[in-house]
């Protein structure tokens, strides 16, 4: 993840991302920090792939399980 | 993703650009920045793999998924 | 797995965790070491995927294969 | 791609070239440029996997989703 | 593999390890030797992934396809 | 692809190779250039998978696809 | 390959290995050399996964197809 990209996510930290992972499954979770690998850390994540949603707790996700995150836009 | 690519690429920043998926589904957004890896960000991006279109607002999209990427053309 | 995240694996080091695997399984055991590759050394772990539990003892586990970590909260 | 091969590649500028895709699809275009990870921009693309060709435009292909490239031999 | 899990198999050397594999199997033997990718001699190696096991002898089983090292914790 | 293995592509420089894909595919042609990634450059090549062999012309293919090389033994 | 392995695999040149592979076959030759990615070049190799054994003659394999390597003990 370069430079471009980074400034992007710095700008998360702290509020609610939603993440679309390669196995289909999403997860949202409040931004806490990230690396140059997109490995995410998250408070409060939860799987809300289901209906019902699943409590995740503090997660660490790996980077390169990940298709796509969605941004808060304000 | 090498300079001839990146100059490519700079000259769609700002611009609608359709992205195909290697798990099949089809994404479109206006980009806004990129990086080495092909990591995307894009505003006002769209699933619009199936008839019904799916708004994904703004979203950070891996590289590492895309199969192509179509290019305005103007 | 840079610095940012090395910091919040190293908090956990003598916890329980909780690994959510990208072949669907779920392991728990207390988390011993760790490198930059998220290998991890785990004590006590156990195969938590079904109801009745599997003992893994202590195990070394390729980060690779690795989904997310929950991380203890306190 | 080291230089062997890119000068195999470099001799194909502005003529058609046809992928063979990892994904079993076929796709025919103007080749433009390319890059060491064998990115490819092409003019005019198509899929030609299926009887009816459906048309791509300019796209920007990911080099690490090819199998093989047909290269015109005058 | 870094130092932290370098120095925990080190341990292990001499001694029989089991190691499950990404393919499902299940393989058991005495560690000889081992390198920063993860790649492991093994003597007296055995297929224990059916009830009747089959010998394998020494082996050297490529690292990329361990998803986790059973280790002895005397 | 280390020097030892160059070494003995070199010698198969002019000569028909048999590749073996990963996707099980078998493709026959004459060795033209190689590169460190095992990227080929091939001509008259042919996909004899099937009883009907299919022309593929002068072709440039992905070493990451190839599983063995057969090579002229004289 | 790092060199603990690699000493291995030179006292293995000009004997018989027997190679299990990722999709599932064995393969069976004479070491000829290898380089650090583990591709091998085998003389008189031999698909003898089925019953009836298929003759592949002179062989470089790549060496991310490799499960394990059978060696010889003597």
């Amino acid at each position: 993840m370069a430079d471009e990209i980074s400034t992007v996510m710095s700008a998360c930290q702290g509020k609610i991302v939603l993440l679309r992972l390669r196995n289909t499954k999403t997860v949202q979770g409040t931004l806490i920090d990230f690396d140059i690998h997109m490995n995410l850390t998250l408070n409060n994540a939860e799987d809300i792939s289901e209906e019902k949603h699943l409590s995740l707790g503090k997660i660490l996700l790996r980077g390169d399980n990940i298709l796509a995150i969605s941004l808060p836009t304000d």
